[in-house]
């Protein structure tokens, strides 16, 4: 498989300690020439749900060849595995629990091996820190050519996620809310494959908390200002969004979350 | 011109979402050997007259041929046009909002086209989300050495923002609070260029909300720990800072915005 | 010396002003191979000590011949010195005011210079951003090869911060909290080594705040989730933990900043 030279970057390390920077240092030490991008950082400490989600979303934009780094890992130190794994032309490293499942799962038919021989680790291993001593070191390695079958043992039981495939249930279809986004955007677990199967042509009615919706808007400013509506965002996803505000603050009651709500679709006669 | 390979981003996609990194992922596709640099992420949602400042501000520092991108977008998917140009020996790409216009008066002489030819963008195009699918890709054809004016057609009537001109009243020179930054700094709309146009060797008294200060410092220790001072900052507006402390909050009543100052010049005799 | 081409920035600057941008945009004009890498740019506004402890955790794990700046600056355009220096393979940047000491110390043997001689800065130095006038255009010289003694004068009487060392009082070996990170972890000023000289062999029992911790742990998920616990770091530094959690809401009373506790450890019986 060809490599970009790209290492990608999703922690939940924030950017104020030095952290990412210890990470970047290590891949940059063993080889000069690799391209580092941050997809983020920000993922809500501990937060392998949110991370998988921003994960699977940003992978598919990214140069053949890319290794992507999550490193959302509560249980650093612990039995759970260091994993890496290959799909759709891609490579990822991260601890197996979940974190890298949906990016695999999206482009399909990954390769997974156990992270378990140390000769591609940094020679001390801390058991809080695997980011540093564990995942950057391997990235580096797989960017550079190395293959993932060199460097592990196959695995076929990933931790899994439980999925948040949107369901049918009394004639509607149910869903979550995937994500938040910085808009105040509601990303939805529905996807467009499954909102067509399920309309057949029909027109949606779209609830999701104080929010009711009849059809599928094409962008932010097919509303007036201020006006909520529902669109297929740029994901892939159903996406509710209010043009110019933020449906996360509209679609809900005080004190209440908008992770929290269900969204359900209809169709109008 | 030339191309320095750098391409610049400026957005109000914050560094949560998986936005910035698809952007970077369809560069990197395209270029694989492009420097990409964030200038900002973390522009208000929608805040075009926010990122036109910011950007103002960054660009004269850059290498010439740089491409700079700048993705404030409330009305993506609207008729509101995509638009690249050159200034000065740089490049920029983004929506025709006016974000793109301070740095181009500040350079001088633009030259501007709209982005009206669908062979740069990404094959499928959607409608939320043209920094990833249109200005992404239209940057990597240009820091590549791709001609401005082979991508398409020449517009002259860029849309303008109402821009911020000091202005003489009753013996004063009256400017606004252009930006705060993240040292409670009140950069304004004054520059260097009014000011001495104004006073012609006179010393200023420079009133902003409760504060009102005489004469113009070199530095911010150039008064004592905790007390206000103006100056000349270092992107050529007059700013009014405290030392050690944010002029934003001293300069305001409980409630009131520094954004809403008016910043008001009077020659001392 | 060689050099890795590799340029890190720690600054106060934030990341929504157009100051970080502004001094790579200097770097990459004058070098346009130079691969920058964002430290942190969150450090509070003037916190010298913050970025010191910052620096010299993630120096060490750069390439022989980085060069690493620092620009918190309160002092910028008063008579405090801008300094160069190396110290284990590594290079620096920065104002002496400090900020640079820790990782200076800790690489071991620093040979540092006044940076008096202004054709290597831009040609206008502003008063108020050094950074980007000063500091940058240094790195970039230096990052190309540029000799650290064709530079300025040598140095030998830096600015030092008061050093937290930890100290032994009535049979307790007593330390400072030198950071808390994002995940709420207290790094203490105590290092692995001066618990191993204090100790020696016995068991401890830690005291900060309303927590006290018996015994040290290897990983967050050796104590149940929601437990508090005591480990050396990956950095080498005792650190106070939450499992899932955050010490630095749970060590304190309301209203308390944690930065102000005392950690206090005793050996066992």
């Amino acid at each position: 498989m060809t490599r970009s030279g790209v290492i990608s970057l999703t922690t939940d390390f924030g950017t104020r300690d030095p952290y990412v920077a210890a990470m970047k240092g290590v891949v940059l030490s063993m080889h000069p020439r690799a391209v580092i991008v941050d997809v983020t950082h920000e993922i809500s400490p501990g937060g392998i749900r949110e991370a998988a989600e921003v994960l699977a979303q940003a992978t598919p934009w990214f140069p053949a060849g890319t290794v992507h780094v999550a490193v959302v890992d509560p249980g650093v130190g612990t039995e759970r595995r260091a994993i890496a794994a290959t799909a759709g032309g891609q490579l990822f490293v991260g601890p197996d629990n979940g974190v890298l499942q949906p990016a695999l799962r999206a482009l399909g038919e990954p390769r997974v091996i156990h992270l378990n021989d140390a000769r591609f680790f940094l020679e001390t291993v801390s058991r809080t820190f695997h980011g540093r001593d564990v995942f950057a070191p391997v990235a580096a390695h797989l960017a550079m050519g190395r293959d993932l079958e060199d460097m592990g043992d196959p695995v076929t039981d990933v931790v899994s996620l439980d999925p948040a495939h949107p369901r049918e249930e009394q004639g509607a279809l149910i869903g979550e809310v995937a994500r938040v986004d910085r808009f105040g955007n509601l990303v939805t677990s529905i996807r467009r494959e499954d909102l067509d199967a399920f309309l057949r042509g029909r027109r949606p009615r779209i609830r999701a908390g104080r929010l009711t919706l009849d059809g599928l808007q094409g962008c932010y400013g097919d509303v007036n200002q201020g006006d909520a509506l529902a669109l297929i965002g740029s994901g892939g996803a159903l996406e509710i969004s209010v043009n110019g505000g933020r449906a996360s603050d509209r679609a809900v009651d005080a004190g209440e979350d908008p992770l929290d709500l269900k969204v359900r679709v209809t169709a109008l006669a």
